[in-house]
């Protein structure tokens, strides 16, 4: 059998909740950039199918006990009205909400376009003990 | 209102057809990378999932008619046993087929791993006039 | 050794100049994605460093016989006076350049942002056979 | 003046040694997912230059203080002996390593793939506060 013990590469002075933080952080940062530049319109079936792609992309990744992307109908450009008519997600139009389970500790997390930073915040909102 | 003349762009002496080949190439280079690194598992509904968020974004560009994404499952590593077994998408497990429709023209077109080329093939597989 | 005969997959009816406009699509199409939402600032070393390494990247493709991207530095926002004070590479910055040669037909095609079409508009500037 | 304060978005009672370890495992996440799929043979000169372009960009982001890529020469296929002989970049090839510096704590961390993992594992190796 493979030996799996991922822990002998980590730092042995960093604590369960650091690692949890920074195992957030790998997928809010992958979840991004498998995001950008896709192409998208404001079809609601289309957005939908997006965002469920990626989600079942991302709940592969280690860790990860949900995610939820939703994509922002009301700044997606573009019906198909002409072949040019459609748009590429950017950080302007993602949201996301990620919950991580490492060992027992529980991370909240997300990514929201703030408008007075003008920029596509990744943060923790939560990080708690299961009891 | 807005021009859209992309054509005056375009080299006076580039056919219909080599316009609709063209076209076609950009949809193929675009579906190709967009899935690159893409985490997923063999799990069916992951794998569903993911072909039909690609799919709905390939869609949105400009003369697609259609487009069917196939990973192959039986090339994905991984059904999440433990937290790091999973895969990512590669050419090795990209299979698609694309309709394009420019004017009158009309390109069938696939990418498929090659195994004795051991190279992710885009190839045209057919072009005809629209009747 | 291994056969590399990528013809026989292609439809018979495809002209070399219709093939040679189906493989500078994939380049640009693949271009394209590669380089959007790549984090970028207005520093001109920044700039040059990202479009070596994506144009050195491009030139491994099939075909490709030079490649020149130049992203607009007047429209990249953010010069790291904070540390959120950067920008990402979308379609309104790529400007790139690309010759392709297939067997005796040789393409020049281009991106650029066209302003009254709201687009980064592919197209094929020139092809023409070398004598 | 707008106001940058993301600190309000962030959890109260997350420490700075986890928020610097959840800006670290951002930048990793980005990283690996810019880097996957991008085209590259074994030629020196285009691994550098993808290197070098690769780390220009990530040093835009947040918090970054050095960051440095070594792809694996040995296990990239491909001296473009004929069109199709080139190697696309996965996790199998990427070597990195970041420093972040997050207000006074100081964050060593690394990509590299683990062969009896069969893992691209990203890891903290070192986590200090700067004196």
């Amino acid at each position: 059998m493979l030996k799996k013990n991922d822990k002998i590469y980590f730092s042995p002075n960093l604590s369960l909740r650091e690692r949890a933080s920074f195992e957030t952080g790998i997928k809010l940062g992958a979840l991004y950039h498998i995001l950008c530049g896709i192409p998208i319109s404001s079809d609601e079936k289309i957005i939908k199918s997006i965002e469920k792609g990626i989600e079942a992309a991302i709940s592969c990744q280690p860790y990860v006990k949900s995610v939820k992307i939703e994509l922002i109908k009301d700044k997606i450009v573009g019906n198909k009205s002409t072949p040019f008519d459609y748009d590429e997600i950017t950080g302007k139009i993602i949201q996301a909400e990620l919950l991580i389970n490492y060992e027992d500790i529980e991370v909240l997390a997300k990514i929201n376009w703030i408008e007075e930073m003008q920029y596509p915040l990744m943060y923790i909102e939560k990080i708690s003990k299961i009891e």
